[in-house]
């Protein structure tokens, strides 16, 4: 069940970078390494940055089967994108959840401080999007707008203050993604939003 | 012969790359780490990723000399760049071809899968172009224009195509890199490139 | 004392990170995110190319404890930067030369040659400032202004020029970081900078 909503994630993030640079024109092999760095580059920086390497995707090529699938979905629907919009904010909004649990368990893994596992998590979940904008040349989204990042660390919190209960893995990995998916969605429903710094 | 050729394709990925840097109007020393980024990220990225460091560059001071040289060269020839543009181009496209062939090889002997192979000679031969843009601002090149990357996938793919047929060693790396060398030099003369997807 | 020069250059960096992001009108984590690349992003960089991971901030959360507080500081004293830009100089400065101490050490200690190492020393105080620059879709400044990267690379060959001299560690340390601030105080003072090289 997780393993398959790991497989949803990594498929809409394939599908929303593979748009973005087909918007931005860039070619198709532009697209692909878009679609590729926006659905693995979050859990490929924290697999480098803990030493955790040749990275994941390198192990398991099911990763790079459902980017390519999630690339050729993307130039098929390109100009049906609108009505696909809803669908595809629900699959990003599932990868936002199961991206953040899997980079906590990572860090949990390598022995590293809780402190560090929710920095693993967001990254994982997050940082995918920030190395897609840099591709893009662009001041990453996530650093601007929505509270995207700010959910995954909540999340973080959250999980390991569960933990503390002694519930079971299952359950403690089932409430922290509703937590991190309701939150999500209601952040954009009800327009939740970091304001910058009214600077001088 | 092959270390040779190695060593020509590192110096004209810095030249190239220190060219850049000084269009950009960038001081020396943003020249020198361009010039150098250009020559050894592509495989720098590499060997991060497979967990192979301290990366290459550091074990060994033969690049680091040649990528000094390169960017002397280009600082005392950058007026007469015109003159030298098919030299140049002549050289980048071996850098091509060998590079694809070190990324291939090391992902051989990491036992990595030959999608992974395939990949990883792509990316030392083209990223390093990659990170040469994004530290200049700009939209990386290989995203947009000529098929570069294509020709690397493509190379990779013959390579493991011959590799089925017990060809020697030798063999296999000249034909693979002959091959991607003359699709480069007819790509660029029958300008031969990907198009943008059409985009709503 | 030299792990609390090495405290205060982190806390400088992340303040200059934070302003930096702030300027940019960037949200509270992208401020966040970019006080923490500042402060530990050329370290980061170093031992991921060494392969000494977890890297260092994973390890030792003091680093992150520092940068929180140099980030809610930023945020407090915003308004009252230009009172502060004196200090904030001076700190910046420390930290260049305590980063570049730090970068050669570990060189040495992973059994890279002098070369390597004054490489390390330089990425370790500047490339915090390179990744900054990216991810605020700038140019970064350290290959355009200001002599920053070069006086590293000079305190760099100072340390190992001494070090044949058979001095004491204490002392080496002691006149590399006081050779590499005092030059950097000085070319501020007197306006010391590269030239982009005259191109065609």
């Amino acid at each position: 069940m997780f393993h398959l909503l790991d497989i949803i994630g990594t498929m809409a993030f394939a599908m929303s970078g593979a748009l973005t640079a087909m918007h931005k024109r860039l070619d198709p092999f532009g697209v692909f390494i878009i679609a590729f760095v926006t659905a693995v580059g979050g859990g490929t920086l924290r697999d480098v940055l803990i030493g955790r390497t040749p990275v994941g995707w390198m192990m398991n090529l099911q990763y790079v089967y459902v980017i390519i699938l999630g690339f050729f979905l993307a130039i098929i629907f390109r100009k049906k994108f609108d009505k696909l919009r809803t669908s595809l904010f629900l699959f990003d909004t599932i990868g936002l959840g199961v991206f953040t649990l899997i980079g906590l368990e990572k860090g949990i893994t390598t022995g590293l401080h809780p402190v560090i596992c929710v920095a693993l998590g967001t990254m994982t979940a997050c940082f995918g999007g920030v190395i897609r904008d840099i591709l893009c040349n662009e001041i990453p989204t996530v650093f601007r707008k929505e509270i995207y990042a700010t959910i995954c660390i909540f999340g973080g919190i959250v999980f390991f203050g569960l933990r503390k209960l002694n519930l079971e893995d299952d359950v403690l990995y089932l409430v922290t993604s509703v937590v991190i998916i309701s939150i999500r969605l209601l952040a954009v429903k009800y327009k939740w939003y970091l304001r910058a710094f009214e600077h001088k």
